[in-house]
């Protein structure tokens, strides 16, 4: 198997070629999510522990899902009702659930190298569901694999992600995964949502949103957390709009082949107008769908790296 | 199939025919669920989403028993845990859960119209788990399907709905229910907790819990959200009990084949005294086992509408 | 089959025989764990209701584990997503989980005596997940097959449970299971932390812990409540680890054929020290997986009282 890992932390430590092994995978499980019974018995033995320390709700939902599709038994862990109430150490918690015999760890954690700590610390396969600001992996590959279903190849492709990529682990893991592929990727954000140093990531840089969406292929529009707004990251939300918002009119400096991705849940009216989400140019949906197979393939991948 | 519609909105668009091909359906899950395994296989191919915007625990759990004992998929969404939280709108929501591949969803809502909402914008069949004061047409077919065993009959039966009918939904389903198949409905309230247009709903009108009760076959006790009494629609408790409330001295009053219903969750003491609640007449808990079986033929019947 | 109880509320009324009846039952579940397949479909036929009253992880996902590797079907109800919310009765909340055709209750609740009064009112089988501070009886069954496993007998060992004795109901749950079995018990604790008639347990009682370490083969720590701090319960939690503290100077004090058992979470630091909770005399983490095995023995016990 081309896929060398025990885990998935990001895509900055996988190649292109492991890359493009998850994507595959995932197309078989993509076909069976349009058959009538959706549920394939291969991963009954597996235990599956979803260890949620931030809210989420799709993300958790689709990971169920796919844990449920695969047949593998589910256990949801998430902080409201847990024993980090009581103080214990991640730590403590996670090799407790795992003595129970749990085989995999899919953790969402607001500090970055957390799946990294709790693979050293227990030995079983680890998915990164999101830590911190680093990186979102699952969430990119399921980005790629709607690119890649869309126009077919990376190479050639000009991607533009815009809106706040200082704080979007989703931008960081996306930017992996496209420059590794091929694809030419350019950030548009005001000066405050930029990364400090955004040259390490090998991208194009831009403030200027007409500049940079001029014959894009993609525009990845991220999500504003509304509360920047009071943080002083930007003026007022009306102004983000008006500034780096997008909106019907700048969708036609794109090609005319362009697609339009979000990763949800969308600010209508801030980042995206509701126009340009609902058009039929936009691919939001169709990330959600391919995040269910990506989640499945990831899992099937790992799980046989457990029994081989 | 003499069942026309695609969702369960509520039960005033349904025909006597249609509420009574339900009650039929439920029969046979009703027996399953005497069995000792009460799981069928029928809807393994099937993904229900449960949708709950207000807190609840009988309905969610009726909910999904009914689902997991059709072998169905399920997946709870419950408001506590959510994306709700990051401000993200209902239609999205929704758009987003069903993107999985989710075949159906249940929802609970505050506001009048949600599932109607839901199921224009989404496609899929819908059902009405409770929109705000509107209606709860999966317990009022429970609570016509235990009428119907007790007496089997409709024509002729005297029903009287007791309490806060005003901000029932409950109360509103039963009313089109018992209506449509040929009970003789009365309410009975104090004036503050009556509808304010009662001639609508073609039933008598009483203020004097005496005269109500007199020879009725079925008295349906509301319960009574406690807080009314802050918001200046009851007196106290005290004295609502002693005004409206049913007592044993009052069921006196009634035809002596009587039965004693109540939707729960009881505020035994207030709207009805714990030795009604629990006498012989009372076919309460009868409503709760009905309930799992009136939700598994409401599934089973619009799953069949999605593949035929 | 020598059990002689519908119920499981405690160890206290359990005989020696009882006990050991369990641990042998649990000794085939914990070799299905070894399995890769670790799902057995004995219990399809059962539906178990968990309702956790106290916010609890590890024994929630143990029993729920336990419940699913059995192939039971589950429903979860915590007290934050609920009816208690609108001031339901215990009594009424469980007879109408139970009308939804649920077959047996596992429940922790803040009042001793709970799990007896619903038995009393609902005629199923109920396993108590622990009552106020009076038993906690499957992670006591868990703890003394944690002890046979490593011993094989527990006649002329010499346990000590060190630690807040006066509010810990596993304390009280192991020390009827441990003197049963045979085994000598000592209890040591500050004085503000003894049970106020430590005689009626027929145990040895220190406040002195390296006289209560002496020579002995298990130590027992039990988890600090942090907030006894500022109850008045210890001094401080320093001075706590100082005087009353599992460290690795006083660990030299015990047999060398020692264990060391702690029921998590734990405050390390503070009642045990890491390198100590982390040595390979700790028995910790078996504890936790054996915990999943016992639940599965008296959920399979008490499902087959049902049936015959």
């Amino acid at each position: 198997m081309p896929f060398s890992h025990n885990s998935l932390f990001g895509l900055r430590e996988l190649s292109a070629e492991e890359i493009t092994f998850l994507l595959d995978e995932a197309k078989a499980f993509r076909q069976i999510l349009e058959r009538d019974i959706k549920k394939v018995p291969t991963l009954r033995w597996l235990t599956v522990v979803n260890l949620f320390y931030e809210p989420s709700t799709r993300t958790r939902i689709s990971f169920e899902l796919a844990e449920k599709r695969l047949s593998a038994d589910v256990v949801n862990f998430s902080t409201s009702t847990s024993s980090v109430l009581k103080g214990e150490s991640l730590r403590d918690t996670v090799a407790n659930i795992l003595a129970m015999k749990v085989d995999m760890v899919v953790i969402r954690h607001r500090n970055v190298g957390t799946p990294q700590y709790i693979a050293r610390a227990t030995n079983v396969p680890v998915i990164n569901a999101g830590d911190g600001t680093n990186e979102h992996p699952t969430q990119a590959l399921l980005d790629l694999f709607t690119i890649r279903e869309k126009f077919g190849y990376f190479r050639g492709l000009r991607v533009v992600i815009l809106g706040d990529i200082r704080h979007s682990r989703v931008a960081r893991s996306d930017i992996w995964g496209l420059t590794k592929l091929g694809a030419s990727v350019a950030i548009c954000a005001p000066k405050t949502l930029l990364p400090p140093y955004p040259d390490v990531f090998g991208v194009e840089v831009y403030t200027d949103i007409n500049k940079a969406l001029a014959g894009a292929n993609v525009v990845y529009v991220l999500r504003l957390q509304l509360e920047r707004q009071y943080s002083g990251f930007v003026p007022s939300l009306r102004e983000y709009r008006m500034f780096w918002g997008l909106t019907a009119d700048r969708v036609k400096l794109l090609d005319p082949e362009h697609i339009i991705m979000h990763p949800g849940p969308m600010n209508r009216g801030v980042e995206i107008d509701p126009e340009v989400a609902y058009s039929s140019n936009a691919v939001i949906l169709d990330q959600v769908t391919n995040g269910v197979a990506i989640r499945m393939a990831v899992i099937y991948t790992l799980a046989n790296k457990i029994i081989s």
